[in-house]
């Protein structure tokens, strides 16, 4: 599948500047049966080399395809939404499931969402030790809060965080992993790294004595050392069904117990079908520094967004106005994420067969870090495409977005 | 103080009839100089007797007066509903800190979040232990955050859960409490005799061989035993600033480790000052079945409606279409929570001095559960007032709503 749109601004210096770079025409792909995107976002120097590159492709390859394999067999948008995550999460390149960072007492702990279009329902899991495919569970929470009450009229539980999380997921079947094959030789080294960075930036701290102005004042950022690729998916099968998730190995050097927005219904993802008050089905995983995309609930905003008549324009403006120059987050000067968003229509253009209503899938990416890879692939292509959005050399990451995208045709089998 | 304006809505029976039973006349009050609600909800048989609702009555005024005692100390609106909290938590009647409902394991997990509506931060505490005032953890997390990046620029986390945000509150002076003071003689009961009759459910249930089916159809629900009574607390102060908290023990009988609204950003409490796209501060927090209060992000839809212009109809919609008839919670036939709400503006009337530009402050409080206590003061008032609101007779918890509030003028002294 070949984006037939693509779509490029930038925002560059002033905060207040957007300037739009290149638009290419629109062409509508007819005949793919349904689409799926899966993504990581990158930042900071020594990540985004061409070497590193080559992998990060290949995970989002391999997460596009196992998706499209379990749609091929009959699954639904949430089952794929969440195959596609757990071989983003076993890739030890990423910051989520198997190679997550390690927080501060050297553990991992991590958070997962996922959520289904067509019923509504969520599942979350938050700092959760132990098990190697965190969105599993989040999975398992939606499937049995969907099936009602337990015993003695008790509601299930959505949101499940630390031991409990572990000890349920244990209890449903799902098997734990030693905590020492979560780790990698990579993020266990980048642990070793970031400790002695910490003890040594309190040193100098403590030194100057005047610690909490230095900490105020401190513009030396460490998501600048690649440890915001977390990674999601967002899904829309032949039903026009829509599903997203996300999963997260969370901060490096994060505090025990500290959860983001992975976990945060509303912040690291959201899917809803096209209801009444919505005319168009939307999908939307985001990625980067968790407690900003808690407090800007980026997620559903650019879901609510998407409800507009221009996608791009509408995307544009929310990571704009809702991300960048949030009043939630009038205090930071850096403020890095990445989303990938979906949507879909009925197509109004005449149809190759009156059996057949077509929907128009709109897909598109947008970030302010650094750069962010992106795969895509729909039911019809041998392979997935992949692609690394940068922004442009003259941007600054965290003040300045790019945005891309596509647009192509489904034909529709409900 | 007295509530000027009365209202009242109810639904009853189906769930798209609204019918209004009566709105008496409007008097602008002057001269209260802040104003803070604190409230718990009710629901169920057995809790709402009389002598029950004298008790409840008592801790919502305290609660009050503790946050009235602050604001004359000069403390903003955000210390001001911290202390209302303690208050509230510190009382063995309320499912909060002190007496909070035992989870399966027969332990005392605890949620609380609050924010500030001036710098629009927000700290939050999920499935915390040994912690005698959770709020006060969120308070120092929220405070936390404001101070900026942590050493090596690490982001300072907005949410802690379980043993992490236990060890966290301890490293920041925050002293622990050994869990059996947290349990109340009523709270251990209570787990005792919900134990029991989870166990004869299940025998019931396991006996019939048909466990999946009966989950679906389970329409006993435990919710009707008086286990909602979780707290909140909204705040004005006198530089028009506001301020929200929440904080609840969860469900009774909740899973090790699940997180419920009080948690949540969004959902368990929401404030915003007045800025450029809103015309009105709005303060939110809300009681009821966490699970349901998530999925409908409740605190924050009700902040966004009250920038309608009426204040009494958007609560009363917002009610209705974001909650009971939320398409997220289309298949549960209960929809149990409350909220109370208040928003405030500039007067347009005459003035009692041009040095003094009034603040007009209306406040509401809405619910689907069969009660909810709620208490309200101002600066000048010598104590609280409280009052219990109840559904009608002929009305049916979960699917109906009350509305009721009040509105006054405060001088604004910025």
């Amino acid at each position: 599948m070949c984006p037939s749109t693509k779509q490029k601004w930038f925002r560059n210096g002033l905060r207040n500047t957007t300037t739009r770079s290149s638009i290419c025409g629109t062409t509508l792909l007819p005949q793919y049966e349904y689409i799926i995107l899966s993504f990581f976002s990158i930042s900071g120097a020594g990540y985004h080399s061409e070497s590193k590159a080559k992998e990060y492709k290949h995970v989002c390859k391999r997460a596009c395809q196992r998706a499209v394999d379990r749609l091929n067999a009959g699954a639904l948008a949430v089952d794929a939404v969440a195959a596609a995550l757990v071989e983003l999460e076993d890739s030890p390149f990423t910051n989520a499931g198997m190679g997550s960072n390690l927080n501060l007492s050297g553990e991992i702990e991590c958070d997962a969402s996922i959520m289904d279009g067509k019923t509504l329902h969520y599942g979350a899991v938050g700092a959760i030790s132990g098990i190697k495919n965190p969105v599993l569970v989040a999975n398992r929470l939606l499937n049995e809060a969907q099936k009602g009450k337990l015993s003695a009229g008790r509601i299930p539980p959505c949101f499940l965080v630390g031991e409990g999380a572990h000890d349920w997921a244990i209890n449903h079947g799902i098997a734990p992993c030693p905590s020492e094959k979560m780790a990698t030789k990579f993020s266990l080294s980048a642990y070793k790294r970031n400790k002695r960075k910490m003890e040594m930036a309190e040193k100098v701290e403590s030194g100057f004595n005047h610690q909490a102005k230095k900490r105020r004042q401190s513009t030396e950022n460490e998501n600048g050392s690649g440890l915001l690729d977390t990674v999601g998916a967002i899904v829309v099968d032949r039903e026009g069904n829509v599903a997203s998730a996300v999963s997260s190995g969370g901060l490096a050097m994060k505090h025990p117990g500290r959860v983001g927005q992975a976990a945060h219904h509303g912040c690291g993802c959201w899917a809803e079908n096209t209801r009444t008050q919505n005319p168009y089905s939307t999908a939307v995983s985001t990625s980067g520094c968790g407690e900003h995309l808690i407090r800007t609930m980026l997620a559903r905003e650019c879901s609510s967004a998407m409800q507009s008549d221009d996608a791009h324009q509408a995307l544009l403006e929310a990571m704009q106005n809702k991300f960048i120059s949030s009043p939630f987050l009038a205090s930071e000067d850096c403020v890095l994420g990445g989303v990938i968003v979906l949507r879909c229509s009925r197509c109004c253009d005449a149809q190759p067969s009156p059996d057949i209503q077509a929907i128009l899938v709109e897909f598109l990416w947008s970030h302010t870090t650094e750069s962010m890879c992106v795969g895509y692939m729909s039911a019809q292509d041998g392979k997935a495409k992949t692609h690394i959005s940068r922004l442009p050399p003259e941007a600054v990451a965290g003040r300045s977005l790019a945005i891309e995208g596509g647009v192509c045709r489904l034909p529709n089998n409900t």
